[in-house]
């Protein structure tokens, strides 16, 4: 099989290098085209990037030639994959849209439009159902499809299996780590020692998103979970992964908490199911261990697509647990190419 | 008027260091005796002490001979203030009070005895009630009172002015700094860029000492508040300052966040009217700037005595707001000299 | 005596609060002006700042109204303290100095030029002398007075009582906190948990400035000592304090260790003889305990203004020791306000 | 080949967990034997392990049985490596090494003897020629090998190829990082944003011990290089990595920047030539980058056993580096593991 030829928009950032490692021997992508900021452009990938990561640059990265992010420097990708910054990412994407590529996004813009599917892949792979009528309802050639906020990624995991429980209000809040707000994006003088308790437009996305996420698909819409979220989300001086103490209310009596950690730990999906490559072999990990997760000890499961739950714990009509996910992978990076795999093998190759 | 000459146990931690600069030209109290570990006992003050506050250790202090924590070795003291560590305070204290001490104590042991009030002055002040009947019912020769733990402290302070709101659950996540596990409490290599989900006894302490200091005298018994919370600790890589995450459910409709902040931030008791010489002028400060209280911004608020409140916001029966305080202030060297000036004027010369 | 109007450039950064703190209730300089960049330009001093001093922004100052960093917008400012960034500072000053303005300067232009003086008080007062000639020389009307970088300030408070040892050559290695690259100067994920051996153009600045400062005046002209010093400058996670470590290489043998203490910690000099109102009263503290000086306990020795020593040992013809400063005020607002007082009471008042 | 059997002493450590590792799949050695202390004798490994690598406990190790580090219970060991902490050491080793077993060992008692070698492969593999003879002096049965100091293990790797320089004097600063003092080592609130200037020991280890590395084998007795060095050590908050900025006075004049990093970085040893298991391909690895080594990116070269030089530079007769480190791989784990590779090949199967 020929492999498919990807475009890879704001390649040199943080969540663009883990994406170059996770493309990097893709049993069906290959990764052909890399964008960065136009100052970049035409630089060679090795020289532009200010790489981070501990393993080496792959090779036939660093001699690549950076383009500018622009419809026309893509010529030829048949899937794009994007990293960029919110702040540009509205425009260069729908222009890319517009020309007909299809394009799996991280970046905030257009998340909450009820037909443009925002997708956490174990979780509600099944609203890719409304691309069906996003091409002619938009008048656009190619797709849009999103990937939702980090935070959300993480959390809607959990909340997934949970659902079966009658939920009337989840009280969640977040200790996250700076990664979140991309490499440059916190000064050290404004957070070591400290906690910053708001962070710009989170806690909406939070609950909106996850809203969306768990909602249904009908006749091309995504109708949101009617389900009250009070999110409260909070900087940390951390790195990398993101913490959720969550408090679930139910309308019944919960089970008890041996059950529940059962439940939580055997949650499974499509992913995998059909053993997507990126897809975490297990995307929920229970610790019985009371002072776990950590995220120093537990970013990094499944090479951090997969979650760590613990605490869990049941009273009445509440239950509680605290979860850890990696923001740069679960939250990013590899959920953008793990909805890749997705739509490559459910929409193209299945009629959905 | 002559001094009360008051000994200090404990005095060379962090928390006693802070009580001595508390005491240090005390308007009624003074600083009489000073005890340590029996290792530091025979030598000064001042070469036993690693010293870690900014400013320099009083003069009178520095020279002032160590004595053990025994009974026998604090005779004169009219008045024992204890930031012993709780492995040890038990025995101290008992033999101390059964000698006839009054000890006023920042230890956990005997918090939750119900004719041991446990004291966070503006918020249970008449709870000293229970000491009428405490000596008799003991058999004790002197009193006993406590103060609670450091987040119990900062939290009731900011839920006592909520109790008009007919509250039926609190939802609390801490973020709690390192400082309260004590100055060896945490190494470096296990907290640095790192969250430890969980605080040994420290969520049953915060709920159970929270509903005793909200609940009420009936004779020389202090009777719980019936009221569910659910709190969930974490320690967090920051140095001072206890960060709380409150989320209330009351069954009433709650009023407008500008009065929610307005009844909270003009909350005064006991200690402000009588003007005690530790007692802040305001004990809550409210900050309309979404991204505080900060712990490094925020922790010293009338040196480290008020708490400071943020991100108020109401939503049906749902209020949220966020919560810092000082834990080594507030939270235990403060309290502990506050408890002692309320006890000098209000038990001893009123009859309560 | 009518007090001395000053304007202050750059007022709202972490070194111009500091500076509004020291000009605040000073005995004979007012704060009359205050600037900040264009986009601040017309806001009140206390909407336009980020304060992060822990003392309050004074009265004063919060109500004044920001002007910009031009020649017309400071009329009337009798001295003009500069605590602007580098890259705009050239021009500005330059402007002032040749509209009539007195101005003393933190920023980094002109401070090789041999006319203009770069004064650390303690060490090279007396270079104030080519003042005489420096208006005549440049044309200019007013005078310009540079002072150094802050990590040249700290380390030659420790050189100049050493002078006597007939250095042939230091060694110095830097641990440089993270706020004397500025507040926003390095991301928390570039610099927690690492060190970065390496600080732009300030290897230079540390070895060239520290000979001129040690040089001698003669004609007008400054003649840099004919030292070697090679100087290895890395940035540490720590927040303020630049920490030196200092290896002597002397002609001749050099005196005990006892002796080294004494002669370097009785330094004197003029300010202290005139009682400058930022003076320190001690320049430099001598620490005999072995693990001092450290950033956390020693950095604010009367005000920040004094440097910590410790770790002093001789073996044959070299000298180790161990030199800490506050960065932010003896490297920066401490000694430019020190500068001012140095400037009114010699080159005013005397004739030099 | 049947596998040597190894007994590790200290195995549950920092360290201790690092050899598990490296003798995991080891070619030619089989863990056999896991000691620790005496409360976890007797306990499954993984029960009392604190596990923190971030691969898993190889599941052969997990099921061990821990033993006490006695001579008695480590029957049938073919081989000691040991990472027990200083302070039992000394007897212990003793103990084995009288009853006949052949001992490596990473803890400092015996370093400074002159007839047991102290083995930084790369640097002294022929030091191990003293064994020959140590057995009769001593009147032992077994063998004893030390290893040096995490620090000085680090900088002799490029003090060895310097030494053709004809070098008069080293003056070294380090910055080390916390898991130097092992796990429990420093407190959060002792280092975190500070610098502790000062390391018990260090100073005197690392010149010792260098000075015995760089010396010579003669008649069964190591005489030391005669070169002053001058170590300053300090403790900086970073976890993995030593730093050292290392200036050389040399007696002529020194060859160009390029030449000196082409024949630093083509160091190679008799490690390399036999292609031992743990041996890093290239021990050093030379930055042209200004602003590396850094201990984030650059402690994990070849696994942690090589270390990294940057910013090196020359002037006149003097040379300026700076070395990077795994204080913990090639400091301390690495270093043994390879030892035992080291002995094993030329000691027992050559006749050395």
């Amino acid at each position: 099989m020929d492999k498919i030829r990807v475009a890879l928009l704001g390649s040199t950032g943080m969540v663009g290098q883990k994406m170059v490692l996770l493309l990097h021997k893709h049993p069906y992508f290959e990764l052909s085209i890399v964008s960065a900021s136009n100052e970049n452009a035409g630089k060679k990938y090795e020289e532009a990037v200010k790489w981070i990561e501990s393993s080496e640059i792959p090779e036939s990265v660093a001699e690549m030639k950076l383009v500018k992010a622009r419809a026309e420097d893509i010529k030829g990708a048949e899937l794009v994959l994007s990293a960029l910054p919110n702040e540009v990412a509205e425009k260069v994407e729908l222009d890319m849209v517009r020309e007909g590529f299809n394009v799996i996004s991280n970046a905030s813009p257009f998340r909450e439009e009820k037909d443009i599917p925002l997708i956490n892949p174990e979780v509600n792979w099944d609203h890719l159902k409304v691309l069906r009528k996003q091409r002619e309802r938009r008048g656009w050639k190619g797709l849009l499809i999103k990937n939702p906020n980090c935070t959300a990624a993480i959390l809607t995991l959990t909340f997934k299996p949970l659902m079966g429980l009658k939920i009337k209000q989840l009280i969640v809040t977040t200790l996250q780590s700076v990664s979140g707000a991309g490499y440059q994006g916190v000064p050290f003088m404004k957070i070591q020692d400290n906690i910053i308790p708001f962070i710009k437009n989170e806690e909406e996305k939070v609950e909106n998103e996850s809203r969306k996420m768990l909602g249904k698909e009908k006749n091309g819409i995504i109708e949101p979970e009617e389900l009250i979220i009070n999110a409260t989300t909070t900087r940390v001086p951390v790195k990398v992964g993101h913490m959720g103490i969550v408090n679930v209310f139910t309308e019944e009596e919960v089970k008890k908490e041996e059950e529940l950690s059962e439940s939580i730990g055997k949650f499974k999906s499509l992913p995998q199911e059909l053993k997507l490559p990126t897809a975490p072999k297990k995307p929920i990990y229970i610790f019985k261990e009371k002072d776990r997760p950590q995220p120093m000890l537990d970013s990094n499961l499944e090479g951090g697509m997969a979650v760590a739950v613990g605490r869990i714990s049941s009273k009445g009509r509440t239950v509680r647990y605290v979860v850890l996910g990696n923001n740069l992978v679960r939250g990013a990076a590899g959920i953008t190419v793990l909805t890749a795999e997705l739509f490559k093998n459910i929409y193209e190759n299945t009629n959905l």
